[in-house]
């Protein structure tokens, strides 16, 4: 795992633990510079799938609809409500934090 | 417009005028069987940009991604914050309703 990442998990502990510990049903961290799964509480397989689909098809497609619209504008958050639960994406520079609530 | 939506909007005026009376930007309404702006305080261009960018590309990404990650499970809901403003998007059956706050 790339060491900023690793710093910023490390960093940020208590703010994944006080994350997960309300009513979530988990997250997922990915690194970005190689779009793997750096820290999960769900199944690898699980994590991978929101990895791939969700950051690598919808978090990209999402940030060229919102330039498309407005070259100076730029994606900070992305809430996808559906019939069984919440996808909170942020996508940061170097890693992007799925929570599913 | 077609029927249906003509209905939705008469019958929702007062929710139209709650929604738009707050601190929102503005909103369009989308006939989906058209793709085509039925409703919308912005300017043409503005809205057929949405229509075509938000509705056309990301909603419909969203929607397969979605599905991608669990077949049985359904787009109800989608919120793009952004460093201006945010998109509100509700992807219903005949139309799709976009309000920017």
């Amino acid at each position: 795992m790339n060491r900023i990442l690793e710093d910023v998990i490390r960093k940020n502990a208590d703010t994944i633990e006080r994350i997960t510990g309300e009513n979530t049903m988990g997250y997922v961290v990915a690194d970005n510079t190689t779009n793997s799964v750096a820290e999960t509480s769900f199944d690898n397989t699980g994590a991978q799938a929101i990895v791939k689909h969700l950051h690598g098809v919808l978090v990209s497609s999402c940030q060229s609809v919102v330039r498309d619209l407005d070259p100076t504008n730029k994606l900070c958050f992305l809430r996808v409500a559906t019939r069984k639960f919440e996808y909170l994406v942020a996508p940061e520079e170097d890693f992007t934090i799925t929570v599913l609530q």
